[in-house]
């Protein structure tokens, strides 16, 4: 009998078989928007919407750089966020522990509040369930984030040819960070997770109408997944440039002593853009005046074909796809 | 250093406790919906929504009259539909133990999705992480329904004296046949979860214009929780009539056994209504129309005074308190 193993909800290949052999199977006809990070629905008035929940489970609930509540704020409002769209209203669950300390819970709460506060959104329902401790190992927290719709064009399946892919910046240090905290695992190091709220940088972009293809941040499954699944959604190739992928040294080197690929490593403040050529130049200056984007390089750009294949040129000419990530690359890292 | 009991989880009092004592003090000024069953939020446009969350736990996963995945359809449905709202759309994100049997997860989907077309919703959006076996028992289900509100005066706290109190149905089968199924019970019955969407039911109401001060579904904590929070939310004492309340003998002879207490068990298809009393008869006459409102009746209704209390006349004229549930009632109901 066929059983769900670590490796089905990790963001990369076997993630994406689960859902389509599973879920697409049953919720096919009534879920229009699974290729996405967001679902778009629209008012009687005809406003439109995006929504996006996920699930936090991530081990350790604490660590540099924020926590599961600061996480599963940021998370959800990114997804958002990346359809153009405001992230303003959130919902929040948190299935919890019995024996899970009072004062736990209240440091997850209090960074939650902050982020809230910080973005200003409103928190619309929430919900508590407290289960035994055989059932449960610590908290889980599950977010809904929901926008009204600016731009209404941004999809993965709207790249073209030309478009070119901007980097917001630095790929790798949430994942290799939580990677090296893992009990099974205690390497030292400097890194702390980039965990941030994306819409104040996107905001630059939507309010000077720089033409999105897509945009989407590149979290579980790192760059590797992301643009994979946006070759597959628009029918399209890409080529990106290994030379202008900012990795830091520690990531890198974390990457080779634990045999990891770093653009398959999760981020949570790293934005990807698909953009039309014309725009490119000023979208990266744009980007340039924020604080998350900063360090935004082009990294490629749509190239000839329908093939569905990203293509990673390294430093010295020669290319090789760069595949969906497979296996257990980093369980619970959100 | 305090700790997080099973308790806290259950819908009754230490719930309330631990809501007000954590989550209040952090995100009081941006949850201006906690006493709500879902949040109201307004598009640019002035149209209004009904949003709300829940996270599924139940324990056994399938059970008569339903299983997990039915429960956090109809669940985080009725909380929308008990805001005068059609809930049309939904996110669901499933937290899955390692190993969990891909068949029983599509016997889940498939549950779901049959009554996500039962009821015309879309899927917006949908999550999936798998998580270590240590780390969890089994499945773990979030759901957010978001619906357009068509009567925007419903609200725990707009009871007012003379309004009448309808309840959809007997109470206490969802409960009283989940804690039998309990490994640790395992008291043979017939019982079957009435596991069940409201909306179908309330949208009659709706569509002929019936006062509906407030509504909600009886679920953690049953029409003991329910009855106090309208109470406390408005201001008021609300009497109700032990006659009146349909109350199945299995379920009955259940909360002997066991020492329960009936007018706290959980229900999954129960409304309770607090309807303006010169709407009460039609109101009646509509209900009794519908499938899940055959058996409606009138079970009291608010009375004079401010002490926030619920009074419980008995068959023989005697009167006691109706208190918030307190303890482990029943964890993983829902």
């Amino acid at each position: 009998m066929e059983r769900v193993l670590l490796s089905f909800g990790n963001g990369g290949l076997e993630n994406a078989n689960l859902i389509n052999k599973v879920f697409l199977k049953y919720f096919g006809n009534f879920a229009p928007y699974v290729a996405e990070d967001s679902g778009i629905f629209s008012g009687n008035l005809g406003n439109k919407f995006a929504v996006s929940t996920d699930s936090y489970t991530i081990t350790p609930i604490f660590f540099k750089g924020g926590d599961i509540g600061k996480l599963s704020v940021c998370g959800s409002s990114n997804d958002v966020a990346v359809m153009g769209a405001r992230p303003k209203y959130l919902t929040a669950s948190f299935i919890i522990k019995e024996g899970f300390l009072i004062s736990d819970l209240e440091k997850i709460a209090k960074s939650m509040a902050d982020e809230i506060k910080a973005n200003d959104m409103i928190l619309l329902s929430a919900d508590t369930k407290v289960v035994s401790k055989d059932a449960l190992d610590s908290i889980f927290i599950t977010t809904t984030a929901i926008g009204e719709i600016k731009n209404t064009n941004i999809s993965s399946k709207n790249l073209k040819k030309n478009d070119v892919i901007i980097l917001s910046s630095q790929i790798g240090v949430h994942g290799a960070s939580i990677y090296c905290l893992r009990n099974d695992i205690k390497l030292e190091n400097n890194l702390q997770s980039d965990c941030a709220s994306l819409y104040p940088m996107i905001e630059v972009l939507l309010d000077n109408d720089i033409k999105i293809s897509a945009m989407r941040d590149a979290t579980r499954g790192g760059i590797a997944s992301l643009l994979n699944e946006w070759a597959a959604s628009s029918n399209c190739n890409i080529q990106i440039e290994e030379s202008e992928i900012l990795i830091p040294n520690e990531v890198q080197g974390i990457c080779e002593i634990l045999g990891l690929e770093p653009y398959s490593l999760a981020n949570e403040g790293v934005c990807a853009f698909a953009i039309d050529e014309d725009c490119a130049s000023l979208a990266l200056d744009l980007l340039h005046k924020t604080i998350l984007g900063k360090n935004a390089r082009i990294i490629g750009k749509v190239i000839d074909g329908n093939d569905k294949k990203v293509i990673l040129q390294s430093r010295w000419g020669t290319k090789r796809y760069l595949d969906y990530p497979e296996g257990e690359i980093l369980p619970r890292i959100c």
